[in-house]
């Protein structure tokens, strides 16, 4: 009976296992899962995504041609090492974890070189993490990078993009390196960037009263800050360099943007602003890059569109603003003259 | 006929019309709408927010004995100044501005005495801007800030709050100024911030690649950086002291995870995701404030437990991490002696 090995059945790894179970065309196939924490594994039996819980990750892996590791990052390494003994000739080895230029080398160090190592990265997910929130259609639509090590064979690259496509997802392929540094941005920054928002206000005396005006805004601004502090850190440890960069940069356009509040002015402020809400549009309406948005052919291109809307939307608030610091200016004026007078 | 006014009809504006017109209790009341752009009045009329579109606000509020100012901050002046000389006698005017202190002064300034202005701020809204998108139960269950001016009679008062019962939110009354400090730390700030982090992502040169990567979270996190321009400015612009004081706050809890970061031990990081996580889920959980959290009496304090289970988690992440720098340390002693026989 043709096995499939999930080690680490927490929300990704019973997801994964569902949608095996539901949608893989391998005839008789097995999912077996094992998990740190035997209860989860059991957890994860009961829910139907994995087809039995086995103790022992080397039993688990015994019989698998493919193993899928669905740990954290942190885990992985030790998890690496502890299957390797039991792996099958010719077993091939993935995993799901959110950093991989660490994740590809400890496979290089633990794993023996005839068990090909596909690293993997589907990007979806969320914050409730256990096996009790899994869906089989978490990855439906998602990316899911996949990162070959340098060894791997074709057919072990094979059959991970068979996994990508029967989880639903879009295979990427990526070196490790361009992977850390891009999900640095997109991923990993606004993890830290919801913990420090959070913390903040949490801290504050005022959070009492503050936290009962807090709405959809701020609800979903920190969202990530509710992440589990087991995957938090270990994205943080493994790709600690690249993160420190981009919150430097982070940084910087945070005092870029206040130095823009400072301009009285106001015109340049309402610019930036009205350009940020309308790439921002473009964006979740599928412009994924200033190449497309470029080789769109329309009669009038989009940043031309853009400007003349812009353009009208800026004369009228200039006219506003004018007019309420032309009042700000005469009520000075009265007030000063009144204190004059006393 | 009972008349109520709305001027600004878009998706806050609309929305009150849609709730008023379905829900409100009072005998034969015609709600009548007026917009800058009067395609906008048509649409809410069309979708039944309002029974009639008027074109000139003065027309719209004669007759009217509440007036609810639904515009941008920054418009809210002039349509006081527009409106003042129509107003019914004893009319009752209301506003659902982000911010308090300068809408209360403009009050003060161009409404008549015999007007009584009581300043509101429903907590509730997306990022979605317009009519078609208004929803009569915007605001069912969202707190909703009533700010009176110093002049408001009692019956004024009243009749906001019979307002916003019927909107179904929960009515909060504070200052102006203490209102605006509280919404730039939960409001505000993260506008800015999802307008920094989307800015910075975009304008990298990986953004076309990296865009395609982004998932759920750096969506969540960066979605009100799509926040309408007109209202994104306005709030800058009538709150700047306090959204620059938040993000000068903020730019400092991003260098102290920063400095976290770097900590190569590693325990005070985890400890501080953990504690963060923790406290972010029973924030959502509905703990709103320490005290709440001190005052519950359970059997094993919830600060306790969170020791506990940290204390658990802590150790056993502590291994994981001892184990994998000590294999760094071999690694690195190996490769010291492999380049000295070179």
């Amino acid at each position: 009976m043709p096995r499939i090995a999930i080690i680490g059945t927490g929300l990704i790894g019973a997801s994964i296992g569902l949608r095996l179970r539901e949608k893989s065309e391998i005839k008789d196939l097995e999912v077996v899962g094992a998990d740190r924490e035997f209860d989860i594994a059991k957890r994860a039996e009961k829910i139907g995504a994995i087809d039995s819980a086995i103790r022992d990750p080397r039993r688990a892996v015994s019989d698998a041609s493919l193993v899928i590791l669905a740990t954290p990052v942190l885990s992985l390494r030790g998890a690496m090492a502890d299957i390797a003994p039991a792996l099958e000739e010719g077993a091939i080895v993935t995993d799901t974890g959110s950093t991989k230029t660490e994740v590809i080398a400890w496979a290089g160090r633990e794993l023996p070189d005839e068990n090909s190592f596909v690293g993997g990265h589907p990007m979806a997910g969320k914050t409730d993490a256990g096996p009790s929130f899994a869906e089989s259609n978490l990855f439906e639509g998602a990316r899911w990078v996949i990162v070959p090590s340098r060894h791997a064979s074709e057919g072990a690259v094979r059959t991970v993009r068979n996994l990508v496509e029967t989880m639903g997802a879009t295979e990427m392929f990526m070196d490790a390196e361009e992977h850390d540094a891009y999900v640095a941005a997109i991923s990993h920054l606004p993890l830290m960037a919801a913990t420090a928002m959070f913390t903040m206000t949490r801290d504050s005396e005022a959070w009492p009263e503050m936290s009962k005006l807090a709405a959809g805004g701020f609800n979903d601004t920190t969202r990530l800050a509710g992440t589990e502090a087991n995957v938090a850190f270990d994205i943080a440890v493994t790709n600690r360099t690249q993160i420190v960069h981009w919150l430097e940069r982070y940084r910087e356009a945070l005092a870029d943007l206040q130095e823009r509040l400072s301009d009285e002015e106001g015109e340049d402020l309402f610019r930036h602003m009205a350009q940020t809400s309308w790439d921002y549009t473009s964006y979740r309406e599928g412009a994924t890059g200033r190449e497309e948005i470029d080789q769109k052919a329309s009669p009038m291109p989009r940043a031309e569109l853009g400007n003349l809307f812009m353009g009208e939307a800026l004369a009228s608030k200039m006219r506003e603003l004018t007019a309420a610091s032309e009042e700000r200016l005469r009520e000075l004026d009265r007030e000063e003259r009144l204190t004059r007078r006393e």
